[in-house]
């Protein structure tokens, strides 16, 4: 039996065959380049008939899995995707069963389907509560509690991003969430950017006059050179990461928290520093009992996920 | 069939006669005075045994669920309850099955009991995805996912009070968690008192000449005539709990946020201003599916949910 997990992004798809034990058999990437819409649809749903065709007759496709960068309405089998065009309620499910035929498929948010590929080949193998913490452009979180992954009432359980985190409420935070404004790799170069008007005299890679445009990868460059501004602002996100993460451990009393997504990357040195911050607030005992710890999955969290997906619809039973 | 619900609290346990449609048929309340350790114990085994001795033979007792204060480590069997003297370890399930003979004992948190409550007979009635916010003494929370408690990896999900609300970490907050600092009912005395430090000239009835031991209700009845140092603290609270409200509806998205406790109680009238503020913080969508609301069990939530907890058990499935 093989599984096809397809790893929808917001600037590519990813299509990759599994075998049952988790093992990737083969991987295609598509940039989306100008795709939106139905012509997104159309990319899965020509690489599904083109897996289910070309495949091996002795080693069938049984189920398909894919992420998607967003929400997955379950219920109604639509898709919210904002960093896709014209994806504010597509029918995901519809279109993908209309070329899959009997083999069943089943679409999950990334966030969701990272924990997952965690648990199915990553660091949270073994585990039953689990949180996976995907920082990008964004912040959200893939939790695993009692072997299932939490939903809540309309599949959008996991939005931390939104954490409050500091009084009072400021305007900015609207659009976005506080934790996600200060903390996603948006919110560090915008950190380092109000930093560098702060430290008086700074004329480093970080000023405004040397680098308009700088990244986030910019800043963690600059702070392993020990530039002051770009210290500054690192040991702030440092701070909200550990106040997050320690909420998460308070509420959830999970066994693992496993740092993702493209700033876990460059931020993983950081994770010891996150760890002490959050000693400082979560519950001790709970504290006391949870590992933190980096993705190992080399960014294919998701990917690997949707092959998860795909395996706990065959298999109908949820725990590994 | 009837079901035996015990909720043992700081001061008090009672113990309530069910039907399986959660209607209450007897209840006695016992103050446990200076009883510590076994005594306790002994109270609790005591009145098992009476109320299966004294059962109506037609209508027999099936199941017996418990509510404690404080942890319930259900793979050992054995309660941590901070407010009763030597019960660090208690092994209250063992105690309790050598008079209970073959009807099964159930023990949960006074948390994880409440939402039980709400689920069962109160305003939590046909959720799976549900919050009870308990405010007394300490602030915890009972949570529902998809109908399931939950629990964590070591039975303390739930730990809300340890919630993270400003920065810098204060050492102040190591022993009760940031939240429960500034929002339990020890807390709004404690907001109170620095405010009176705060405003110039103010000899009001929450002056530290006026009043040096002033409690919870106090404060609230000093903010319904206006008092301003009563106005600073409840709004200091409300934005506190604003703010955690909204974390556990981004995290959750959970259909109702049910606040109960001793707290609420006097702070019922507040909610619809709690509610304003977490409309600030929160994931926009979550935020507009959840309702807020105060428990409608009278403080009985726990109770309630004790016997709740005895008929899923003899049920065995646990959604209704």
């Amino acid at each position: 039996m093989s599984l096809l997990g397809i790893d929808l992004g917001g600037t590519k798809a990813a299509f990759a065959l599994f075998d049952d034990g988790g093992n990737l058999l083969q991987k295609d990437t598509y940039l989306l380049g100008k795709r939106k819409g139905s012509e997104v649809g159309s990319l899965i749903t020509s690489n599904i008939t083109r897996h289910l065709h070309a495949q091996d007759k002795s080693d069938p496709v049984k189920s398909v899995g894919i992420s998607v960068p967003g929400i997955s309405h379950s219920r109604q089998g639509t898709v919210w995707a904002p960093n896709i065009g014209e994806w504010e309620n597509y029918p995901l499910l519809k279109e993908a069963k209309s070329v899959s035929g009997d083999i069943p498929v089943t679409i999950d948010s990334d966030r969701a389907c990272s924990i997952l590929g965690e648990l199915w080949k990553g660091n949270a193998q073994g585990c039953l509560d689990a949180i996976f913490i995907t920082v990008g452009t964004g912040i959200g979180a893939g939790i695993l509690t009692s072997g299932e992954i939490l939903r809540g009432a309309s599949d959008i359980a996991g939005a931390v991003g939104w954490m409050g985190m500091k009084k009072p409420f400021l305007e900015k935070f609207r659009s976005c969430g506080c934790f996600e404004y200060y903390a996603s790799g948006t919110g560090i170069t915008r950190l380092a950017a109000e930093e560098a008007r702060e430290v008086k005299g700074y004329k480093g890679v970080l000023s405004p006059e040397n680098n308009k445009d700088y990244s986030c990868n910019d800043v963690f460059a600059a702070y392993e050179d020990g530039d002051p501004v770009a210290v500054r602002a690192i040991n702030q996100v440092v701070f909200y990461w550990g106040m997050a993460s320690a909420n998460l451990v308070s509420i959830f009393n999970p066994e693992k928290v496993i740092f993702g997504g493209g700033v876990f990357g460059p931020a993983r040195p950081l994770i010891p520093l996150i760890r002490k911050e959050a000693e400082n607030w979560a519950q001790p005992v709970s504290m006391k009992g949870v590992s933190f710890e980096a993705s190992s999955l080399s960014g294919d969290a998701a990917l690997i996920g949707a092959g998860c997906l795909a395996l706990r619809k065959v298999k109908e039973k949820k725990q590994f």
